[in-house]
Parts: structure tokens; C-alpha cells; sequence
């Protein structure tokens, strides 16, 4: 018997997508979201949602552009405190100490450090109450050499990204890798 | 120096939301989603794509209604099943032994055994290409009494949600606590 917890955003597992974004005199900037996730594979896009009081909307609007840094787990207190302050108060990339590394396909800056990034083109924004969602396309994906495994894909398990969970407003780890997708489940199959 | 590897939907996390639908003929169906995530704090709303081609795209365009229930890492091979096969071929409830529960919001079911649920009532559908984006508004969480902790919130580590890494195709569990988010990064503020 389950029970009710009313009309709540809670799910899991949410991520921390740190978006990168330049204002209007070239300052960089950087966010987190934790409202967001892929949606569509072809074109490839992404999706992140924003309250339009953040300077990231600001700048999105204005350069139609907005990458996406994933921290890995060792940059927990600065990825929290990118979501902590607006860019219109603070240099956030300078009192994290984080460097802006300067996309060439779009304008708008990615985390040095952290070791995955999404290089995204705005395609569409649709204002859905609160938030505006915004859909950018996936124009390339930038990895650090040393959390590449097998098949030149960055492996979950050495980029050690942080999961939010909303509620306990807490940061968790990945854990054990629990086996191989659209494999563990081909017993239950009629046809094997 | 990070290396290129193209333009891919490889983001970190990315969650094993599992879709609850029924088909014209009232029969349960359910399907996996990694591509979304909350989308809208107020009102409270959740997004998946889906390919047109899935039976539950015609369910949910039929039935204006879809839950999603978060799997537990016990139930990853019954979750992997899920993603393996139509609802058209198969009747995917029947064979994973997982039970139905009809929703008393919407004309959708959750997954019993699966400790959390969102029962969402279709605002919108966009064609982005190759997947079509459904904005639910959340109209209630369903949550196992076993799994709530402090403040009558789920917590992640009893909830054991799956990760699923896209590119690897694996699944990966949660693993420990980090801390507390809005608290880690307040020494980096200037003004704490």
C-alpha cells in the first residue's frame, strides 16, 4: 500500500547539470539544473529548465547558446555552490576557482575541470509556468581522456557525476554497476 | 585537453523511469524512458520522449494520461525487460510479474512492486524528431511507506533508483550520501 505525498517534483534520480553560458559583455557564467535530461536522439538534444529570474536565462536568451558541464564527484562543494549565488552578484567562476574553457562551436563557456561537457545551440523554449524549458541540440560532447573505457565512451563509473534528490535536498554517488542494459532482462522474454 | 566524440546523447545521470500506460482495450502496458526528467517546479511537471513507433506513444496520445514508476535495483532485470519489447508483441505485466495498479487520478497504472510513483496527466506533446516530448503535470507521488525517511520524503538510498549510462549501456546504482545540498559550497560565497 503506498502512500501520499502529494504534487511534488520528486523523482530519482535527478542530475546536476552545470550550465555554462556567457552574459552580454562576455562574463562567464555557470548554474546548476537539476530539472533537465536528454530528449531526442536525433536530432541529438537536451533539455534544462530555468526560472527566468536567473541571469543563465538572461544570457541564454541573448547568445541562443548554453553548454553543459557534468561535476564529477570530488567538485561537490563547488558544483553546490554554483547553485547557491546568481552571476549577477558574484564571479562564480572565479571565487570557485573553476576555469571557463571557451566552446568553439558555440558561444557559451564549459568547466575545464569537470570531465564531460555538451556544447548546445538553443533550438526552442517553451515557458511552462515557473520554470521555461529550454531544448538545445547537442552540437558535440567534450571528455577528458581519462574517463574514457571501452568503445570511446566516457564510463559512468569514472566520471563519477553527482545525483541530486529532491526532498532530502541531499547530493549522492554512483554506486556498483548492476550489469548490461537490454541484456539482463532477455530471460523474462517470450522469444529468447 | 578533452577530446571530441561527436555529437551523442551522453549525459550523466540518466534515469530508468518506467512509463505506465493502457492501450485502447484498457490492457496495462510499460515501457522504460531514459531520455527526461522534472521539467517544471509550478505547476509541478515531468517530461519523456518517446519514439513514435512505441506503443505507448499511442496509448498516452489515446488516454491523455501516463505514470512513472522508479524501479528499485532489485527489479533491474524485470526493468530491463520493459525496454526489451512492444506491448504490442508481448503483455509485458504478465510476463515480468509485476502487478497493475490502476491510478485513482488518471486513466494510467503503476507498478506496485516499483516503491514510487507519479501519476501525470499529459499538458502537451512536441514532435523534437526521432522523439516526441510529453510534458505530464504530476498530479500526485505514490510512495512505499519503507522507503520515506525524514520529512515524509523518499529517500534515495532505501528508494535504490537505477542509473542508466547511456553510450556504456549499463545500469548503475546510487551509492553513498555526499551532503547536503545549499550547504556544501556556502564557504566558497563571499558573503556567508
Amino acid at each position: 500500500m503506498k502512500k501520499s505525498i502529494g504534487a511534488k517534483t520528486i523523482v530519482y534520480p535527478t542530475p546536476v547539470f552545470v550550465v555554462g553560458t556567457y552574459d552580454k559583455d562576455g562574463k562567464p557564467n555557470a548554474m546548476d539544473a537539476a530539472w533537465g535530461g536528454i530528449c531526442c536522439s536525433s536530432p541529438p538534444c537536451l533539455a534544462i529548465s530555468l526560472r527566468k529570474v536567473t541571469y543563465t536565462y538572461e544570457n541564454i536568451m541573448a547568445q541562443k547558446a548554453f553548454t553543459v558541464s557534468i561535476p564529477t564527484q570530488d567538485f561537490v562543494s563547488e558544483a553546490d555552490y554554483l547553485g547557491l549565488v546568481s552571476g549577477r552578484n558574484e564571479d562564480k567562476f572565479f571565487r570557485s576557482g573553476l576555469t571557463p574553457e571557451k566552446s568553439k562551436l558555440v558561444n557559451a563557456p564549459y568547466v575545464k575541470e569537470f570531465p564531460l561537457a555538451l556544447e548546445c545551440r538553443l533550438l526552442q523554449s517553451t515557458e511552462l509556468g515557473l520554470h521555461t524549458q529550454f531544448i538545445g541540440e547537442i552540437l558535440d560532447v567534450k571528455v577528458d581522456m581519462d574517463v574514457l573505457g571501452d568503445g570511446n565512451f566516457p564510463e559512468m563509473g569514472k566520471v563519477k557525476p553527482l545525483m541530486y534528490a529532491p526532498g532530502e535536498h541531499k547530493y549522492y554517488a554512483v554506486g556498483q554497476c548492476l550489469g548490461k542494459a537490454f541484456s539482463l532482462g532477455k530471460n523474462i522474454m517470450s522469444h529468447t
